[in-house]
């Protein structure tokens, strides 16, 4: 059962800002997108058709620490790790890293929650983790966090 | 019935980019924002409940000329104009100005078509623009655009 | 001595994201715009010449907690505190409350480090935080924090 | 000489907006990451150091045409042709068509110019098109665009 997930993102221009380095604000547009890559490569979305509602996963926090800024065009790869999973929520780590270089430049964090959202009203209720979504996502053993 | 509208709008870091501009993209979500003002100050919002449906303006069309680059910290006017109105459809043009300054720094258009979404299935489909809409927006005169 | 700033924010359409509310990457587009407003309400700018060197504020930390979803056209109080000042670094942390409503919608906070960036080759140095900024920015009692 | 490309692009949950659809403005962040695709596939670079100055090539109009609307992880083709060029100034033309569909659901085009950056004021001069690039592309045959 899968714990990590690997995916590259190139920086493009406008993830850049004036300091000519890539917007913080961008760090966590690329979590969300290996978060989505990860789901896919499992068959999953995630924002779903569950029969009558739509099943969607809001982010209740995030977090980044950044270590080393990040320019145009540079690629970088990212690792997503599964840090904790509850009955509601799932908490995936992320850790980013320059092309062909071990370093970590920015590590962050994602905790989301599992809802239902009724379609007539737009209202959000939070579920437990569906089942075919829970026995396919594993916690990564402790040790790769230490 | 109005057929204009002014906004002001400050460039924030986040809109530059590494060539220590305001990103090109960004001028159009300036360009939505005032559209967005001018509904508001009619009274009416871009996308509204209305009975079963959802009324949205999504658009057809979207144009801008730069001619001068934008700075983080500017203050620009916006200047809405309505500058063509059909059955379906509806165009405003904008023009940027630096504040206290004449000269137009960018002018752009944004075409939106007024559409139902169906709630069930997310599908769009072109409508009459609403009368409560269509009684409140004028065209602005021809000699406006000379 | 200031340690605090509030300001105003409206959720715009292109904050949005296909589940109906503001993406969770916004807010710290608007922490970031709280911050700059609260350095220009003191007469300072977030990125400014100083003799040769370009000094400016990359973020080394940025986090957010959701405690409830926020819509298109919401209207948001956005309150920053200073929650700590060193040597080289400012940590803010900002409240989101809805208009006219006192529960926190979103709590975050951003770490940043004053560095100076060569105008030649981009690089950026640590330097300890500019005086003219230092004594006109002062740590919010603790008791705000409780 | 190459007048043409072809690349893919994803619709990540980040660009799409409440009315559950790709937000317009993206359009033009894809149109842009295509250009710079295609510049890289060239060995060149869309904002680069040249002896003492940066050329870069800041945007002097961009338009789109919307025909479809675009969804959460929908995969597109944008085709590129280079439509015009002129002493300082390129113009393309970007095709977008969903995957394994020969239908045009948005197409647009972006004129650059090209600009030499002072780095010390920043300040931007228009300039011929380096020699080096302009060897490298060609205008597109006429046929091509009826």
């Amino acid at each position: 059962m899968p714990y990590e997930f690997r995916c590259r993102q190139r920086v493009e221009f406008a993830d850049t800002d004036m300091a000519g380095i890539v917007h913080f604000s961008n760090f966590f547009r690329y979590m969300e997108k290996a978060e989505h890559e990860f789901l896919r490569s499992l068959g999953l979305s995630v924002h779903g058709v569950d029969g009558p509602d739509v099943v969607s996963w809001p982010r209740v926090n995030a977090e980044c620490t950044y270590r080393a800024p990040l320019s145009f065009e540079d690629e970088l790869e990212i690792h997503l790790l599964v840090r904790e999973k509850k009955s509601k929520s799932v908490t995936y780590e992320f850790r980013f890293r320059k092309q062909a270089a071990e370093e970590v430049v920015a590590k962050g964090s994602i905790t989301v929650v599992s809802v239902s959202i009724d379609r007539g009203t737009g209202r959000m209720s939070a579920i437990a983790i569906p089942d075919s979504i829970d026995r396919l996502i594993e916690v990564a053993p402790q040790e790769m966090f230490e």
